[in-house]
């Protein structure tokens, strides 16, 4: 990428966030510098079996890492920040973020043992940094974190604006509106792309506004003012948890949080500002029984039914400190995150069995813009070419869709892959490569040292289980000294199918026996049992167990 | 159970249904009689890994064989019949059903080798059928299968109305609408107890008519002249599929059916007459290339994401007859079930990708009555005794909760788990005892030799794997003869582990000598083996795979 024509070129990289809700990541290039927007990790998907998370492969990253002059971060979600830790171990890229997000980051570093390690800059709403050939500039948004921005990046070959996570609230709980009217200036001044959030591009309408919530909330505790209450919703909504702290000082209740990351969060939230708790709604979890039940709140993790969570400890009354009792009255003030939906109703499931009444209607609005946001910030932007962000395919769809409706022609709207190199001038814009791109599993302490072949068969351990076969042979004549024996582990209940693990051993000998005689090598002993076990095991079970013989060898 | 006033009650044992959406059955008794509704099977949760499906524990039937009349059979779906080859493999027992539903069960029967092995009856609605002491009366309902009946189930102690799945519609695609008469006839001479479809008990108002959908397949059909269609739903949908037919003859399109269960129950329901083709607008697979593709409509499988389903293997390419192409237009005609979200949105990302169109509003109602339906029937029937069957433990509270607003007291409301003995005359009602009810899990060929054991060990498998250590022991000294080795599956990418495998390797090493220097017996060299193992893969890697040492003993 050296000839004169590529080096005038704006590149956009994504290296993660276009296949999937989270792991955002992408790559900024012009010339020598390369910036990178967000930093995120991943839940993993059902079928990773064992994964804490997935963090983005930046490989691209590590071997440009001489060109690339910074992190810049719209906000403190998991999803944007997530991955932060291990990129940082890898390479020291300074990060720059408005004053909450840059806190939520500080405590990922300090957990990962690089507090002071890396060079971060805290950056106000319509600040500018220069980062190399880039300019970057912070535009207020609204989300359902405080301290959301959009970022307008300014490069020599135009101007990209990327909203991060975003909705327009007209009346937030806390601090500005979204900056519409910087939108539109930077708009008026001619924007080369926009990058939009796209998680709810299939959605009609507005989404609510954050103080909507609040107004359910006053019901609530109106028409329940004999029920302790149990909130649950997401650590990260700090509006949310303010608005849960107000209504109870309105109405003489004293609010405890419990929950690891809920103590977390809304403790950096108040050191740095951004929660009033009117001097002394917020309480210690060991206060708590000095106050009357109806006269408290309690403040939960786990409306997303985690099952190590505040809340689902709660539902299977194995919570250290809090038990549910009847005419609890329990809040799930969030929805289901697709993919949780049979959890979360579990835990309701099991709440109502104790007793607890559970209120799921009107208490959450999405931090997401709808439709008629995003043709708001569209017609506020008006940029040339359009690249939908944060979504699975259908929702990137959604927003070319309506994209299109707006004027934007088909040719100018790209529908990116994590990889794909997009060189873009005022002229012309073209997908003109790929870069290695994709993803990392965490489990454990490991990154990375799970990959395919290791999924793949804890895919099939979980389905049938394992029936290991063990044999011991004299090195130089083959003779057999022990076994053969069989094993098995999540295949069958051993103990009630007798006879069908006595005729498993049978086959097995058999298939032993018919290899050594025909002098074959030990992996031909190997595959023979393979062979001829997983056939008699499919026949009569129709189950596919791994196989796996192993053969020791005696001097 | 055998004194004067208990031989005077009725007793109502569901063996499954209310802890789950799935596997409903239940008995009613009295005297010497026994009569079972329904039979179905239940989808597995997702922790039970490798497992099928799920049918209902029946022991209590079984001791109780010669009480036992017969089934009754409210609908065809599989959460209502699925599990009748597996009772009926185990004890022989009439069953009564109205025409479409048992033509559904004559297939499963023959499919288990049982074809002409029972006793069956078609029940017309309108007819009562003796069964011993109790009468029962099938009731016209609708839902989202057709033939689909509430049962009037009348006993000397009084009459029970169970409404099967159900909802009103007031404009059914086929056949007459809910006979709400018969329900307010049967209502006004006194029911004893009402057992009421909790499914959308959640819902606000009224679950549209099956006909809305006729209306929006209309506007997609006319919209999209140019595009074939592609159209996914639930196979046991007759009434949708015969309105996609009326669509397609309407616009002069040809109509095939892709998908094992969608050709054999549209089979069924041609050869019954429930379907109308209008005399050639349905067409076989091999013809479809004679047409041009906008002249064509696909229905298929897979509208839940299911990975096996004709959509899923158009959507990744691996249909063996169809391809998916740029400008195809897919409609999902269904709602996700909870738990099937995200292998919904998987498939729909997915033909996104291979440029399809994919719509997915308006196309599908609910089958089930929501609560306006619901205080209908409640009000029609006018129970002294409520207990609302047919969900989840949240839906069903919301029935008890719904039925106490229309003045039915909550001791009156009967919320009951699976094995509850609930024993009632027109004085009183009480929970009186419990009899075995549970799960038995399916695996392959496997009922129920799949247990709690094995699915604890599928999960340690699939989360962490496992390390299997082996070694080979002289019998009489103890002398290691081979290994200790180390084979690990689904733990970690072996070769990019050396370090990690060959520390493991010296670990084992050393528990086993000091074992055995211990003169510890084999057990206890498993034990520090596992121990001492486990302990150093947790502090390197915090997973903790199952660990199976074995020994092989050489005399």
């Amino acid at each position: 990428m050296n000839n004169k024509d590529n080096r005038e070129a704006l590149r956009i990289i994504p290296l993660g966030g276009l296949e999937q809700i989270g792991m955002n990541i992408t790559a900024f290039e012009y010339g020598d510098s390369i910036i990178v927007v967000d930093c995120g990790f991943a839940f993993p998907e059902e079928e990773m079996l064992g994964i804490d998370f997935v963090i983005p492969d930046i490989s691209y990253l590590k071997e440009n890492s001489d060109r690339v002059k910074g992190f810049v971060i719209t906000h403190g979600h998991e999803d944007h920040i997530g991955a932060i830790p291990f990129v940082e171990k890898q390479m020291r890229v300074p990060i720059y973020a408005t004053k909450l997000t840059m806190a939520l980051i500080d405590r990922k570093l300090e957990e990962h043992g690089l507090a002071g390690e890396i060079r971060q800059r805290v950056v106000k709403f319509g600040q500018q940094i220069i980062l190399g050939d880039f300019r970057v500039e912070f535009i207020k948004t609204n989300h359902s974190i405080q301290d959301a921005a959009a970022l307008a990046i300014y490069s020599p070959a135009g101007t990209v604006i990327h909203t991060g996570d975003f909705k327009v609230d007209y009346t937030p709980v806390y601090g500005d509106a979204i900056d519409l009217q910087r939108f539109g200036e930077i708009g008026k001044k001619g924007v080369l792309a926009l990058m939009c959030d796209s998680t709810n591009a299939e959605r009609a309408g507005f989404t609510m506004s954050e103080k909507t919530v609040g107004a359910a909330f006053d019901r609530i505790f109106r028409e329940h003012e004999n029920s302790r209450l149990v909130i649950a919703t997401f650590s990260s909504n700090i509006d949310r948890v303010q608005q849960i702290i107000t209504c109870a000082h309105r109405y003489g209740r004293k609010v405890c949080l419990d929950g690891r990351s809920m103590v977390n969060a809304i403790g950096i939230a108040t050191e740095l500002g951004y929660i009033d708790d009117y001097g002394d709604t917020l309480i210690e979890m060991d206060d708590l029984e000095r106050y009357a039940p109806e006269k408290t709140v309690l403040v939960t993790t786990g409306s997303q039914g985690e099952s190590m969570a505040s809340l689902s400890r709660m539902a299977l009354s194995i919570h250290k400190k809090v038990r549910i009792r009847p005419g609890d009255t329990i809040v799930m003030s969030s929805h289901p995150i697709p993919g949780n939906e049979k959890a979360v109703s579990n835990v309701i499931n099991e709440l109502n069995e104790l007793g607890a009444e559970v209120i799921f209607q009107d208490t959450h609005v999405s931090g997401h813009a709808c439709r008629e946001e995003i043709k708001l910030i569209y017609s506020l932007v008006q940029p040339k070419y359009a690249i939908p962000v944060h979504g699975e395919r259908r929702h990137l769809q959604a927003q070319a869709n309506l994209a299109e409706t707006l004027g934007i022609p088909s040719k100018n709207i790209f529908l990116l892959h994590s990889g794909d190199v997009l060189e873009m001038t005022e002229r012309k814009a073209k997908v003109v490569g790929k870069v290695p791109a994709g993803s990392v599993l965490v489990d454990g302490l490991g990154v990375g040292d799970v990959g395919e072949v290791v999924i793949r068969d804890r895919q099939r351990l979980a389905r049938d289980g394992i029936m290991i076969v063990v044999m011991t042979l004299e090195a130089e004549t083959g003779r057999v000294l022990a076994g053969p024996d069989i094993v098995s582990r999540g295949f069958v209940y051993v103990r009630e199918a007798e006879d069908l693990m006595e005729e498993a051993g049978e086959v097995v000998r058999s298939a032993a026996d018919g290899a050594l005689s025909a002098d074959t090598d030990w992996n031909g002993i190997k595959t023979r049992i393979r062979e001829e076990l997983g056939a008699y095991v499919w026949k009569k079970t129709k189950r596919r167990p791994m196989i796996l013989p192993i053969i020791m060898e005696v001097e």
